[in-house]
């Protein structure tokens, strides 16, 4: 029992071959600097391993919308729409007989459900007939986009909280003046703590081209980073902006590229009749996308990252001892010196199937 | 002071006992095989540590709508509301005098402000007035819902991007063509670069029934995952599609169940006074949800990963030396080979008052 | 080749020398212990490393709106406004001559599009001519905010799931009733399963001031966390509710406090023509925000954080073996015995450049 308890508080430590070398000891020392650069370096320093980190940001968006919102740039409207039955003009639903109709009932893309019925669209031509809002839209009219809106500008207030580190901040500084909004004009470079953003700046940024854009609509993600050191000053935790266009592959294929949607505003007669003027939009839709972290110094992540730094300094010993083993005059002098060989010329098999005695009452660990 | 640089540039390496056992050298093998094929089986093959990854995934979801958007299914319309005073409907808000109204004052629920007035709603029946757009609601009312809705199509676009790869990618080929969107519907196995997907088909794989869908509400979910080794070719960044019910728990209880919301239209009278039609609709709502990562080969975490493998497998030889020095024939011999006492017979009190000389000068690390 | 073999399954453990003495005993067994408690303590207990982890929750939010929604506190309404030319009304459109306005074409800021032109405004006032919308807005009435809203109520049905171990969950219970959900308010203490908030509540509970927050309006963030212990029964899987008030920032500053929007209402007279009623509309919005994690026993993540806990027990040796070398009275004697020398008492230069025979067949590692 009390030899237990002695052997418990014994310390054993592993025992050591001292090679006086240069070669090895340069070496050595040059793989240990490596590793400790490495943790100095990218551990501590680029990564600020010693930080605590939230990257649960809280962020609210308030634009004159959400922080998902639509610029439009070019309408097709069709006036006047009541419910009732009319022919498709899609060129898809072109017919002869009610046949070719029949067999579209219950198929999918119509503005309506179809009848089944076969009826003049215009002149000669015969179209599927249709249930629902009459006349249906024709929008294969050429329209110009409004240009006007490169000059327009959006209002975007982005304020964030770090809730771990309780640290609030925004895109705009607590001493901006009336003056000052109305005047300023956001600057990716010269002044970013302006949030009043032109739409042409904003679509340059992106670089897109402002024609096209308007003419097909499409996708813009206006993304705000908040990288914050909250060791450093308040003055350097600053958003940092970039635009890309979201729906980048709209651009590359022929089919439904770009970006539109339909809306409909309801009107009722003195009857008491529903009718609608439905608007086919080509817009620019923006999305605010806000993402960040902080941190900031904290014990634990310290302490657990210098541990993990000197015991990692060790790892050197491995790759020095192949080196010194195998590539060195003398290694077999050194290998002489480092291993003690137990067990005679002839290899033994040892079996577990008798425990011995003395390690049966302390456990060696 | 040399004799602190030569010091510095000496190398230790510990000294090994061989042993020379079959039983203790496989078992030691084995160990380590095992270690090493968890590193290569699961962190390198299965987990692609030798990759860079982006989880920043930039995501466009473009549908008819937003990523979010509903189908009516059911609606109950009151038609030519105005502001007014009127009574309430709802069974709780009956009464028999302005008593049992006026402690209802300021109580949440009702369709307006209540007046503390009971008046009479139908018969014999009175209810509390309410000041508000009336006539009140009346939602009780059972209406079918439309079957159609399960053979309509919805149309999802959805654009990705890994920033720091700066890859982009779509749920459809840049080689569809119009003829092809026309005709092709999405199937979960077959067919997963059609972006147009049935409502009925969205309800099966979510694996729900329509009718009582249609009949409640309710909220599916289209998750479409993008997993991508950016090592392989373009063809292998496929998205993978997941629909769930996301308000599972709403078919478990009687109260609220499925999906519904009000909207009005407001429309004028010719001497100015406006008056709406108040609609409740009961809806599938579709929440589009994008996730994915991207890898790609980088030295950084490569080399990480190696030295943490390299390192690793030396903790086999924990498990061996416990095997040996405990449960092997001949433990007692082993032990006296690995292990050199130091100290004598009796414990000694080792106490840090006096520094040793040397040492005070070069530190031994 | 044989002997390579033989050599291949022979083990290698380190020569120990065991050190008997209590003071570097006990620091041994103290720091193992420190070392032990920590894995125990904070990885095993406090973060579960146990566990496999779901963060990839999926959230179903259901209110008479979305997950984002606003309710209206004040109204500046603008009504009959159609399609025209009119003059500006904002201040810094004033204007003596039209080269006043001519420089401010494609200036963005104003309700329409800027002609040119310096027009009468009221009385001997001039303002800027605008092609748009007429007559244009006045917003600087002061107008009192609906002070009933504090008593409305808010329903929230929050519904989520852990995809990986297929859990579903909600902020109501499966046994709740239409009485309970009528009569039942949320309280962040006593009653967090009532999915009915008093916006008075929700307010008080972000710390705001209601008359403040009604009149210039504001974004409050309802945050429902759901920490999850799978491995407990399901009665402690419990959504934790937290409010802030999101746009903190628009606070402290003077320039555009609080939160409002424009919306419009459209109408059509007899002979065609649209006209609108434009609503500059204060609004408190509520943005629901989920967000949670799962945990539930797994073996793969409890393995691999038992072997890095045992092999960590090893680290203390090196802070022992600082200790020993160093600060103890006897340390030179200590030093003698667990370092052995080799090389002479001069430094050797050892070359790489003859590979010594035998280790060219059977690599030492």
């Amino acid at each position: 029992m009390w030899s237990c308890i002695t052997d418990f508080f014994t310390y054993e430590t592993t025992k050591s071959v001292v090679v006086k070398s240069w070669t090895i000891g340069v070496i050595n020392r040059a793989v240990q600097l490596l590793i400790f650069s490495y943790f100095i370096g990218w551990v501590f320093v680029y990564e600020k391993a010693y930080q605590l980190r939230d990257t649960a940001i809280e962020s609210s968006v308030m634009t004159k919308g959400a922080s998902v919102f639509c610029i439009i740039t070019k309408m097709i409207t069709t006036e006047n729409q009541v419910q009732g039955y009319c022919p498709e003009n899609v060129d898809k639903y072109i017919c002869t007989h009610n046949s070719n109709c029949t067999r579209l009932v219950n198929k999918p893309g119509s503005y309506g459900i179809l009848t089944g019925r076969c009826v003049p669209f215009k002149d000669t031509i015969k179209t599927c007939e249709i249930n629902g809002w009459c006349p249906a839209e024709i929008d294969t009219i050429k329209t110009t986009p409004m240009m006007e809106v490169e000059n327009f500008t959006i209002f975007i207030k982005n304020s964030i909280r770090f809730p771990t580190f309780n640290y609030t901040k925004g895109n705009f500084l607590p001493t901006i003046t009336d003056k000052y909004i109305n005047e300023c004009n956001f600057d990716i470079v010269h002044n970013t703590y302006c949030p009043i953003f032109k739409v042409g700046d904003v679509v340059r940024y992106a670089q897109q081209n402002f024609t096209k854009l308007a003419d097909k609509g499409g996708v813009i993600g206006i993304k705000i980073g908040w990288i914050c050191d909250l060791d450093k000053s308040d003055g350097h935790c600053n958003p940092s902006y970039s635009f890309t266009r979201l729906d980048a592959l709209s651009q590359k294929n022929a089919v439904s590229p770009g970006y539109n949607f339909r809306f409909a505003k309801y009107y009722k007669m003195e009857n008491g009749t529903d009718y609608r003027t439905l608007v086919k939009a080509y817009a620019i839709r923006f999305d605010v996308l806000v993402n960040g972290e902080a941190g900031k110094f904290n014990m634990i992540p310290t302490l657990i990252n210098l541990v993990a730094a000197f015991t990692s300094i060790g790892v050197g010993t491995v790759l020095c001892d192949i080196i010194l083993l195998n590539f060195l005059k003398g290694a077999e002098l050194y290998k002489a010196k480092k291993f003690e060989e137990r067990g005679g010329p002839h290899f033994h098999l040892l079996l577990a199937t008798e425990l011995p005695q003395r390690s049966a009452h302390c456990l060696k660990v």
